[in-house]
């Protein structure tokens, strides 16, 4: 197996990303493509024992810096190292590509060499966001803000392959979030979303209520993008408040590091880009795994080597036929 | 002024709601008219002293009880205390309603008696639902789930009534809450309400993401009811998560009944209950306050405070005046 990996990517390339590198291709057993200045790229690995592993570069001298706009730098960056990186996969040179942020920069090039999986517009982002509830997948957390019942019954797939093949979890509950647990409860989409997933064959449990996101009530939880987008971002700040109040609460009863131990946890287990920041991208027509921008060589050898996973769950595959056998099940309206 | 009391409502009727009206009377120079059965009532006033308090009692033996259907007790109880209670304001007899739970029993008594203020359809359900931002608004909490353009402006005129009559803030902010900052983002229904909101003289500052919920971006925040009702029920859930979260860690290292007076403010801060459970009712054509249905006698003096205040201030008037002179600025598209 090979995976590209972009070695521009992140706070700390390319130093951090050539030497997880290394260690990914000794401990996961996997050929390594590094996408980048060969020289700079070299130099970083004259510092470590390669024996025996499969490393290759592939030059380039262009790459995306934190900030930019990604899909406007790309324009400009027609090299830009993690879009020579994601082309390698859609070559059949690579399986996965792995990114180190910026994650706009990751998801954009995803998108525009591999697309997404067929009957799904945009991506699609989810997981378990919030730290307290590890195996609850939420879907959508990005752009698709105004949703057709039958994208949410996209999305319920998309969270039923991602929890089976990736949280392990055998049968996933599914549920709609709405205002209510009542049948006759949501708006006008989510009522409509009910009787599609009713029929879907999924292992859905029907509507849950808000509650059922801090308490994890189901495994996948459906809403659409508007919804999980204000809930994240509210999660942070909510989660910083508390480590605030926190800090107040308990200055003069706990030493200041066994505080900042405390509040360094919290903000780990409500803040997004630390619980979805990793990881692979869903329904991308492609492996592709994005990590933070602040990764250092441990996270980005853990990146290729879920990376190395996702290809061998074959998520992608698992995906497509689930939808196509779900399509087939249910009487989708027809997208506008 | 004169406030007619459901003396059968909460947790410790009649006792603490008697003895709450005595203080209150008292305290806050206000007539009280006790609504219920007249032994009982006479029995609890007997216990206390009201020599030179303006306190009568009006006879009814029927009640609600929490857990009840409101809507369909109040069919069935059409002398329930707390629909006469409000029928006394409708009246004129009385000034302003208190009702000690159940909620949704003050609720509908109000919406059954007084109605809504012109061109509000529903009640509106709204307030500081977070301990950490106090001076944050957020409406709707409750049942308008699919909402219109216009209706948003409603809600947005209503908070800032709310606001500066009974948060004392004196230009408050308001803001529409959206998936992104800029101008475009939203869906439908919120991208033709903020051009509503541009014009409206309202003091205006555009949308907010979920972080300004967290932070108190604005004073005021829109969303529709099924927003505002997942990110409530959500708030509580995760508030209880966290509390377990603290919990485990800091046994050992603070006494226990440190950890529970933090872990019980954290509740209170994260609780809609304990936030908006109390107060005047919004949008209502007429003073109705709610106070908890496990409010003691301090509880029950202090909504009958409330009460007073809010006849005070002219809530009511001021909501009309402000929503008549805003929808005349407005090009408000006819309702459906």
């Amino acid at each position: 197996m090979k995976i590209s990996v972009d070695a521009m990517g992140g706070d700390f390339a390319p130093q951090e990303i050539v030497q997880g590198a290394v260690v990914a291709a000794r401990e996961h057993r996997v050929g390594i493509i590094l996408v980048g200045p060969e020289e700079r790229i070299k130099a970083e690995l004259a510092k470590h024992d390669t024996r025996g592993l499969d490393i290759e570069i592939v030059h380039t001298d262009e790459y995306l810096i934190e900030g930019e706009h990604p899909a406007y730098a790309m324009r400009k960056k027609r090299n830009a190292s993690i879009l020579l990186a994601t082309k390698l996969v859609k070559e059949g040179r690579a399986d996965a590509v792995v990114g180190v942020g910026p994650t706009g920069g990751v998801v954009a090039s995803a998108m525009q060499v591999l697309g997404t999986v067929e009957g799904i517009g945009r991506p699609v982002v989810g997981g378990p966001f919030l730290g307290f509830t590890p195996n609850t997948v939420m879907i959508d957390l990005g752009g698709n803000v105004d949703c057709r019942p039958d994208q949410l019954l996209d999305f319920g797939i998309v969270g039923t392959v991602f929890a089976q093949k990736w949280l392990n979890i055998p049968n996933p509950t599914v549920a709609l979030l709405s205002n209510g647990a009542e049948e006759g409860k949501g708006n006008e989409v989510i009522r409509e979303a009910y009787t599609l997933f009713k029929n879907s064959g999924l292992n859905f449990i029907g509507y849950v209520e808000g509650y059922g996101i801090g308490n994890g009530q189901a495994n996948v939880i459906i809403c659409d993008g508007l919804i999980g987008n204000i809930v994240v971002k509210y999660t942070e700040t909510l989660g910083q408040a508390i480590c605030r109040w926190l800090e107040g609460k308990l200055v003069g009863k706990l030493s200041p590091a066994d505080i900042k131990a405390l509040t360094d946890e919290l903000t780990l287990k409500t803040d997004l880009a630390d619980a979805v920041g990793g990881g692979p991208l869903w329904a991308v027509n492609g492996v592709a795994c994005v990590a933070h921008g602040r990764s250092h060589w441990p996270e980005v050898a853990k990146a290729i080597g879920a990376a190395k996973r996702a290809v061998e769950v074959d998520l992608v595959g698992a995906l497509k036929r689930e939808l196509a056998a779900i399509r087939g099940k249910v009487q989708v309206p027809t997208a506008q």
